[in-house]
C-alpha cells in the first residue's frame, strides 16, 4: 500500500480516538504516517486542521484517514464538512446519538473522562494507587498489605513491576508485587509476610528460555541469567504456587494489558475503579 | 435515570471497547452498572453472553448497552442477531468495512494490539521504558540521562512520578523525573546533572493550595505541607524554569493523560511509539 495519514483530532487529549483508532487500524496490513491533533477545542482550530488534512490529500494522492471524537457539534460540522478532503470516522456522532435516542436525555457534551481531577474522588484513588504500587514494588515494603488489592508473585523478570503498575495506573488498583527468590524455594515456603494474605495473590510465571532472554540483557552471562538457573527457579516457583493454591498465568507471549485484564477478571478486586 | 447494566465484550482483552465505551458513556449522566466480558473469541462463548444479556434486560425491564470489538464474523453475528436483547454498538463492524473499501484490501482480522509481545520490539521498548522511568524516578539516578526522552522537573508532589510512568507505559517514552528543592533555589540553578538536557526537560508546577492539600495527607502538620513553605517553593521553581527557558504547564486541574498528552505534543520525542 502507498504511504497514507491517519489523523487523531479531538477536543481532548486524543487518547480515546488513538487507541479506538489503532485497534481499527491493527486490523490492516499498513504502517499509515500518524499525526495527532489534541485539543481542537473551536471551529478556528478545527479549520486549521482541515487545512492540514487537504494539503496531505494533495501531497500523497490518497484520502487521510481521520478519527474523530469531537464533542461540540460545530467544531465537528467543520471536520466533517464537504470541504475536508479526509475520510472521516466520527466516533461521536455514530454512537452518541443512538444513545441519546435510547436513553431519552441529551449528552451533556462533556470532554474526556476526568472533567476537573482536583475535584475527582475517582483520581484521587487513582493516583493513590499509582504511590502504593511504586511503594510496594518488588518486596521493598511489607506494610500495608492488609490494603492491598492484589499482590503478584513470580521470579524476578516474569513481569510483575510493570503489571502491577499498570493495575495501578489504568484501574486504581493497589497492586504491590513481591519476588519469589532462591531463600523462598530452600524454605519451601512463600514469604511469611505474604501468609495472610494469600487469597489476594496471583502468580506471573514465564518460559525459562525467554526468562534467560530477558535476564542476559540485564546481566548478561551470569549465574542468575543462565538457561539452568532460570529453568530451576520457574520450576520451584511453579510447584510453590500449585502447592499454595495460588492462581497464576504465564507471561510469555502476553501483553501487561492481558495479563491485567485476565488477573481482574479472576480476582475481582471490591475497588474497581472503571 | 433507572439501573441500567453495560457490557464491554470482545475476543481480546477488551480494553479498547472499555475506553471508547466509557468515553460515549461519559457524555451521559447515568452511571451504569458495567459488566466486562473478555476473551469472547467462539460461537459458544458468545452465545452464553447473549445469555447473559437477555438475562439482564428481563430482570431491568431495560435494553442492556453493549460495546463489542468482535473481529471474527460469526462470533460478532452471534452477538447481533436478533435474539440478542442488547443495544449492540458494533465498532469494528462500523468502522472496519468503510476502510476495507478505502484501502482496498481486506482487513486481516488480527485481534488485539500485540499479536506476539515476545516477538515485538515495540513492546520490548515500551517495557524498557517502563525499567529506565522507574530507574529515574525523583532523581533516583544521573546515569544514562543521555538516553532519556524527557525529564520532568518541578517541586515535590507536582506529579512528575505518574507522568513519568504513564508516558514510558503507554507511549514508551523514556521519562525521567528531578524534583527541584530548596537547596536548588539557593544555589539559583536546576541540578547540575540535569544541565546539558535542559532542551529535554520540561517543567510541571501546581497551585499552592492544592500542593499543601497533597502534602498534608502525607505528612500532616509538617512544615514540608505549609501553605506558606509551598507557596515559596512554587514561586522559586517557577522562577527557574522562566529563567531557564524550560516549558511548564500546571498539573492542578488535569489528569496525567493530558499532562502526557500537552507534553508530547510540545517536546514531540523522536522515538514516540503510537
Amino acid at each position: 500500500m502507498p504511504q497514507r495519514t491517519v489523523f487523531f483530532v479531538s477536543d481532548g487529549t486524543g487518547i480515546t480516538a488513538e487507541t479506538f483508532g489503532n485497534s481499527i487500524l491493527a486490523q490492516f496490513p499498513a504502517k499509515p504516517r500518524h499525526v495527532r491533533r489534541p485539543f481542537i477545542d473551536s471551529i478556528d482550530k478545527a479549520a486549521e486542521v482541515v487545512r492540514e488534512i487537504n494539503e496531505v490529500a494533495e501531497r500523497e494522492g490518497k484520502r487521510p484517514i481521520v478519527f474523530a471524537t469531537l464533542v461540540n457539534t460545530e467544531v465537528r460540522d467543520t471536520l466533517t464538512a464537504e470541504a475536508c478532503k479526509g475520510l472521516v470516522m466520527d466516533m461521536f456522532r455514530t454512537f452518541v446519538e443512538p444513545l441519546e435516542e435510547e436513553f431519552g436525555v441529551k449528552s451533556n457534551h462533556r470532554v474526556g473522562r476526568f472533567s476537573d481531577v482536583s475535584k475527582s474522588q475517582e483520581y484521587t484513588e487513582r493516583i493513590e494507587a499509582i504511590n502504593f504500587s511504586l511503594a510496594h514494588d518488588d518486596g521493598q515494603s511489607s506494610r500495608n498489605l492488609d490494603i492491598a488489592d492484589v499482590i503478584l508473585v513470580g521470579v524476578s523478570r516474569s513481569g510483575k513491576t510493570p503489571t502491577s503498575l499498570y493495575l495501578a495506573m489504568q484501574h486504581g488498583i493497589k497492586a504491590a508485587n513481591y519476588p519469589l527468590i532462591p531463600d523462598d524455594f530452600e524454605r519451601g515456603q512463600i514469604p511469611s509476610s505474604l501468609a495472610p494474605y494469600k487469597r489476594k495473590c496471583f502468580g506471573l510465571t514465564i518460559d525459562p528460555a525467554r526468562l534467560a532472554q530477558i535476564r542476559h540483557e540485564r546481566r548478561p552471562g551470569s549465574r542468575y541469567a543462565a538457561l539452568e538457573n532460570c529453568r530451576h527457579e520457574v520450576r520451584e516457583a511453579e510447584a510453590m504456587m500449585r502447592r499454595e493454591g495460588i492462581a497464576w498465568l504465564s507471561s510469555t507471549h502476553k501483553s501487561i494489558e492481558e495479563i491485567a485484564t485476565t488477573i481482574l477478571r479472576d480476582i475481582q478486586p471490591d475497588r474497581l475503579i472503571y
